[in-house]
């Protein structure tokens, strides 16, 4: 096994050639700045070109390659997709009724910029369009997943409890609920995303959702730390964020080492998911894990 | 020809039905108030049960018997997933950040019950919802359609001109923009929905497409007439919003007269494409038009 330096190195280099192939094909599918209604379509790229490791996209191609697909329009379609979903979910986090954050990687908010009216317009359209996008797969099937993953019962499941938790003493249980909801099940349906239409099989795909499951997790906890011990300059927001907020996190309630102990056990058992997929070239995936965990910003 | 009258009262019965089959159907699919995330269960069941006329659901279901379709799970998934996607665009659309709406259907409307972070959710949930029950049909041409109907070349473009427009003096060209995109896509989009499920023949769809676009358009002129002419206790919200709020109406442009004398053409135009489906039963539709272009609430 190479050491952790050399695969966070490589993961870094994936996922930049990740998002590169998927800002071109964004560029390629959300109409430009000048086509009507051009404030919506102003916002929707100003959100989403707005920089991010394109962790997602990066995930949808490795899981993807991992069960052989092939370089595609749908492999472009999907990562996008994906990314598009991520963001919808950042601008409408970020309203002045949700967490009321102003800056984001760095920048202002999208509500900053362009309006509540139009943030919470333009995160619908993102939305809307990544459904539009993985319809055009034809795989019906990523669809219900990603819809699945995304409901009441997934991301937006997380969202509300999330803000419902703000202030109050929560236990575990219900801040393993949030992390899994808000941040693993996207992160979980992004590889799911990619093995599906490389037709991975029905055994691969419980392995692969459960790595994605565990590293999802990873890698929540991960932000959790990061927003006591990060830097504001490499994370591109403050720091102490959730503390000021009264947010439900690890280090909240089992404290740091406890967290930092739990992120490492998840990171093993996570990777114990990969070796169960016979024969298959894990590589990728075992260097994103390996960045989640190691990750400064 | 029967008279308008007695047109009326059958497509009254008619969505009564679609209705009552909606509701049933809307109760066994969306999660009961008990389960967790509970609220957001319950802002979502709060929406879309406060009533309405459930006229997107009668049009899928109208379209989809004239091409044939018969009884079955899709047309019940395909009903509750239009209805989901009109109350998400409604609860966005009465944030205080958006027209700023405290009464629908005579009733408060979801942000002031559940406020504002828990509306912006159950919208985001609906329309998410709304994906998955249409994914579940296993049509992806459906899913694809109506993202498109919904995006920003549709129901989501027509609102943000729809805000942008406010206290403007625009031209009649806008106003046709607005009204196309923000309420005729999805009448449109419904009644493709059930063609589509149907396995309507391209040409047909063609028809039932304009028809939909022709009679979307009347809809929405008699809104704006009844923002005027019509009762406050009918229509379950204060008349004379669209004049307050600076609204781009038709009647706003051309006045009243010239408002009516449109709908009327419209309505003869959109008529005049069900005559090209010729050996189909086109009654239940045609009697859902003259609902639109009599209605009164």
């Amino acid at each position: 096994m190479k050491n952790m330096d050399s695969m966070v190195k490589s993961a870094t280099a994936y996922l930049e050639d990740a998002g590169k192939l998927t800002e071109e094909a964004l560029k390629k599918y959300i109409p430009s700045e000048s086509s009507i209604p051009a404030s919506l379509h102003s916002a929707m790229r100003y959100a989403i070109f707005a920089g991010g490791k394109r962790l997602r996209p990066a995930l949808v191609k490795a899981a993807y390659e991992l069960f052989g697909g092939q370089p595609s329009e749908n492999i472009q379609l999907a990562m996008c997709s994906l990314e598009m979903l991520h963001t919808f979910s950042l601008i409408h986090d970020d309203l002045p009724c949700m967490d009321n954050d102003d800056f984001r990687r760095g920048k202002p908010t999208t509500h900053k910029v362009y309006g509540e009216a139009t943030a919470v317009l333009a995160g619908d359209a993102l939305c809307i369009f990544a459904f539009e996008l993985i319809a055009r797969t034809g795989n019906v099937a990523v669809v219900e997943e990603l819809a699945c993953s995304l409901g009441t019962k997934g991301m937006i499941g997380g969202q509300i409890v999330d803000l419902e938790s703000e202030g109050k003493t929560v236990d575990l249980a219900t801040v393993d609920y949030i992390h899994y909801h808000k941040t693993a099940a996207l992160i979980e349906a992004s590889l799911v995303t990619g093995a599906l239409l490389a037709n991975a099989e029905k055994n691969d795909l419980e392995h692969i959702k459960e790595f994605g499951n565990g590293i999802g997790l990873v890698f929540q906890i991960v932000d959790d730390i990061l927003d006591i011990e990060g830097s504001k300059e490499k994370l591109g927001k403050d720091i102490g964020s959730d503390i000021k907020n009264g947010k439900a996190t690890y280090p909240a309630i089992v404290g740091l080492e406890a967290s930092k102990q739990k992120a490492m056990e998840l990171y093993n058992k996570s990777l114990a998911c990969l070796d169960k997929l016979q024969g298959k070239d894990t590589e990728a995936l075992r260097n994103i894990a390996a960045l989640i965990i190691e990750r400064t910003y």
